[in-house]
């Protein structure tokens, strides 16, 4: 048995995240578990003031953008997602480490130096347990993003640039095969959920009493 | 000559940093150069609404704070710090690095390579030119903050506390003496005023023509 059922879902634009954590959330409910079901970033009152600050106004400087999302991580982590593992809870996290290691990292060119003492000091102990990376190929991605009509700054990219996106969670899966799970996500909704289930049941050991 | 003439006040409260500022911003600018004055946190449009969000919301997660002043700090030398130095201007700051590394770092116990990756990544190459530090007995620094009625939280401390802050930024004087210039300023401010112009005077070799 796991001691932390901190579970983060991670992936490229229009691969199906929150639509996936909702299911898995739901399905966790009902099986008796409390489930915080939350999101980066965002997930704590001063977390989604920065949130707010970012979207509404574009920093100059490109690692101010990092910087803040991080500092609403620590919030998040520090007034949400730790007391909720302490209690014993799943969090579901839409979004978390994986997504700065790529966007603000492979992609953003922010110092990775910089990105690692961020997580030192932001999420530690608080790793994820297991993460479900959804892939995509980019050009799925790409239509299903302008398809619900996404607009967003990080949404409103090219195929290669979701090419390098698809590369840069694909080489985080290949580091840390213990926590992460690719799961091939150009498929019915319902045949992703049955294999995140599988997943996150082999995880937790979820044949066992609840 | 020095190549930028970026010049930082840094100490303890009440020992008279916007005072000296401004007359030395003053002095610069009654001999023809142009001087841009500014101060931390803030000194940028998103970093003034930064500076806001933490007066009006303290974090609750200690670090939140460190890298909310840190994003603030990325867009400040972004947007005012290195335009003006750039064109040749006179920067004058009230606070800047070695505020972070005692306040956040020496007294709020933020991890030090957290704190020197933001340094590598917000600030660099901008680098302080000439630091002066403005040095108070610890009992004299409190005296004047309760004296003008300060209450915000940095500083409604101890005898103890202040005694820390003088120790946190003697250590960096020793550790940077070509840079920081150890001002004793528990005098009168014309003859504060005089150390501090000698110090400029001689960092940018001032003696000769504007």
């Amino acid at each position: 048995m796991a001691t932390s059922k901190f579970i983060t879902f991670e992936g490229g634009e229009g691969a199906g995240k929150s639509t996936q954590a909702k299911l898995l959330a739901a399905r966790l409910t009902a099986l008796g578990y409390e489930v915080v079901l939350t999101r980066e970033p965002g997930g704590a009152p001063l977390a989604e003031r920065i949130r707010a600050l970012v979207l509404e106004q574009a920093p100059a400087a490109p690692v101010a953008e990092c910087l803040l999302f991080a500092a609403a991580r620590a919030e998040h982590v520090a007034v949400t997602i730790a007391p909720a593992l302490g209690r014993g809870a799943f969090v579901i996290c839409d979004r978390f480490i994986d997504s700065t290691r790529v966007y603000q990292g492979t992609l953003g060119g922010v110092d990775r130096e910089l990105i690692a003492a961020i997580e030192r000091t932001t999420v530690a102990p608080h790793w994820p347990a297991l993460t479900l990376m959804l892939d995509l190929p980019p050009q799925t991605g790409l239509a299903r993003a302008v398809a619900r009509g996404a607009t967003n700054r990080f949404e409103g990219h090219n195929a290669a640039w979701h090419q390098r996106l698809r590369d840069g969670f694909a080489a985080l899966a290949v580091a840390e095969p213990e926590r992460i799970r690719v799961i091939e996500a150009a498929r019915p909704v319902e045949a992703v959920a049955v294999d995140i289930w599988a997943a996150v049941a082999a995880r937790f050991d979820l044949s066992g009493p609840v």
